[in-house]
């Protein structure tokens, strides 16, 4: 139809992305803390869905692995979904060896509760401490398992953006970071439009300007692509 | 239209809660640790919202108070979105002195972080500690308050589910209280249906089958009229 038509006309011809294996992590996690009660971030959702929408567009075949998330699977990408980091991990891992480009857009919990309790945990008068512990650090464990990837992470923080953006692009080893200040007006979790900076590892840095997420998705997409050109 | 027209002879002729003001509470709420982060529960809304629906099908005057879910606010229902137990409870005791009924069908967090963080908590190596304390106790501060209104609660366990559901009717002084468990293949917070035994302060007990959400619904409001046929 006339509409796919148009859009296979912005995505280049051949479309960029023609031939490429795209992993788009998206959402929250959740870390259970008993059968009931859980810990989880603000996280939509909106933007990695539509980075794998957008890499669709442009000709990839995606793979999505989503946390929990009130959005639909979209059309021509498949869907993992998953609940805890500890399962995201397992299920990015699992389709590392055969992806080229993962883009780790989701808000993976850093914590977890170290004690899972079986039954509800009923209340008690007075407080109550949670023993948190670190999750599996996923882009981390891909940083050290690349072995040709192209490897794109998120740093959505309340201040020190650019500090934080550029530590971990080094400290994990990736090839770009997409950072945004999550507490500016139009960017961040549930919102649909963003505001991002893009940092390379080559050390192009792009900010741009407030934007629908749908747009932002074509613009990181697009700066992926003249990334690898510009390193091959 | 003929739906409408069915719908309202099973509510009855009068319908059953014409003239009654019903305040129907629904969904988690969710207790920020920092700008991004929360603690929730796995509530989905559904049975709240059911209920909401049923006493306007049933001829009342609806507010339904409802912490965040993926549903639709309900048509002919006035709906109040809030966030944190602390927001439910204004919500809810700015309405109390002009309602009839209250169901608290909600999931409300028992425990919050004591501490909210002004900007996003950073990682770092090892675990951490989060101090929890108690919320307000919205039903508690209901019964302490009321002055011939209904209350009903809801117990979601996963064990010892009449013991603990006999003592919440005593000791917030509440009406009915309506129990499920939520570890029952049918019962709980994700699905459609629910398995659940009612409570009344009279000493009668009623365990219904397994049955949809919304027919669920239509037997509590049913039992909160026979209730205030059979103490007045």
């Amino acid at each position: 139809n006339i509409i796919a038509h148009i859009e296979r006309f912005f995505a280049g011809d051949p479309p960029l992305f023609r031939g490429k294996r795209v992993l788009v992590t998206a959402g929250p996690t959740r870390e259970r803390l008993d059968p009931v009660r859980y810990f989880s971030n603000y996280s939509s959702g909106k933007m990695g869905y539509a980075i794998a929408e957008a890499a669709a567009r442009f000709g990839a075949s995606v793979t999505l692995v989503s946390g929990p998330t009130a959005l639909s699977s979209p059309d021509g990408v498949e869907t993992v979904a998953v609940e805890s980091a500890e399962e995201m991990y397992e299920a990015v891992l699992s389709r590392f060896a055969e992806t080229d480009i993962v883009i780790k857009a989701a808000a993976v919990a850093d914590y977890r509760p170290k004690y899972v309790a079986a039954s509800k945990i009923k209340k008690q008068p007075g407080g109550y401490v949670v023993e948190m512990e670190r999750t599996v650090d996923i882009l981390k464990a891909l940083g050290e398992r690349k072995t040709g990837q192209i490897l794109v992470g998120f740093a959505a923080e309340t201040d020190n953006l650019e500090q934080y953006a550029l530590k971990k692009l080094e400290e994990k080893r990736l090839d770009m970071v997409v950072a945004n200040n999550v507490t500016e007006e139009g960017a961040g979790f549930a919102g649909d439009t963003n505001i991002i900076t893009i940092f390379r590892r080559d050390g192009v840095v792009r900010p741009l300007p407030l934007m629908t997420k749908r747009e932002a998705a074509e613009e990181i997409l697009k700066e992926i692509h003249a990334y690898i050109e510009a390193i091959r």
